[in-house]
């Protein structure tokens, strides 16, 4: 089991044990999830195809660091931001079923406004 | 409590029930990643100070909404390198509590190259 | 003077001495031209008011050197897409007049969809 | 011919006529540049391949539009912390020029560190 609330207090225990809320202003919180989902992205520039799906299997391990990276943010903005994160995600998931209904949007990657 | 396994259960049968894992190769679940949380960041384009907490404040749910998309293609990502993240959170903070011994980090936002 | 085409031809000349071409579909481009924009921005993390200010004097040669990165993938990308960038700056400031009236847009940074 | 100081005064009067200076810290010029280049990328979530191909030429003028976009902020950046991009970008080019030497880099993607 891996309670949301775990990964919360562990970020926010390792940025107090810091001394870090001072710089966390939302601003460079929201700035810093954009420069680790980049970290993320990074791993899969050049690479396409089967040689993408190599490199996956054979980088799995730094991927998940980066994907841990951009988790500690979301951790910490939920935190800061006092959002339910899990309610949050349960209500945009429900947005969603009513933006991409499943007989229409079925087999398409089309955005919802033109669906 | 949200495991977070919960997350992952969700965001795939949204996805499965769409027929949408056609698409969801890893570079381009990668670039949504980032996508979506350029858009967490957006909410901070020009906003400063005290007019920043205040727009935080004001807009909470949308900001919620941007958070909940990019926990969507966390947890898809995770789902299918067959990362657990909630171990990789767990390794992670470990490697940062090297990269950033308390008493070296205190109160200090320099990376962990230059510390 | 410093003809727009030059740095094209600059760029160009640079990639195709290394026979990178084949690399370089718009994909991987547009990925590329992200995260060199980010490499921009990741100066400015925790940096805010005085302190930024302060910053940017004594990294110009650093920052000077991230915009030159993304205006290689600028110039790349509009070359390879057959794009005339200077028509289509032109092109594009007209809509921007448009969307943003000056006596409607002066002294606020309201998106023109909300104007 | 397409000055590259005509774009950044293009860019400046267009600024400047808005009175929009006030906003123009070089911290969310940089994010503005981001959430540019994001939207050039944006153009290509889930297509690849031939698809891509076709998209690109079918939407010529949208990336057009976007990559102005980019070029906006790039050229207002410059401006504003008296940089000249075009020294900065033939310095750039001689640096890389270092950092992937023909014979080594020829052919290959690989990143200088790793060369």
């Amino acid at each position: 089991m891996a309670d949301w609330k775990e990964f919360e207090k562990k970020a926010i225990a390792f940025r107090d044990a810091r001394d870090w809320k001072q710089f966390h202003n939302p601003k460079d919180m929201a700035l810093s999830l954009v420069l680790e989902a980049t970290e993320v992205l990074e791993h899969f520039q050049w690479k396409n195809g089967k040689e993408m799906e190599k490199y996956v299997r054979s980088h799995k391990g730094e991927i998940a660091d980066e994907l841990a990276d951009v988790l500690f943010w979301l951790a910490t903005m939920s935190n800061d931001l006092e959002i339910d994160l899990f309610k949050a995600f349960e209500a945009k998931m429900k947005k969603n079923e009513k933006k991409y209904p499943v007989e229409k949007a079925k087999g398409k990657y089309t955005k919802w406004t033109e669906l």
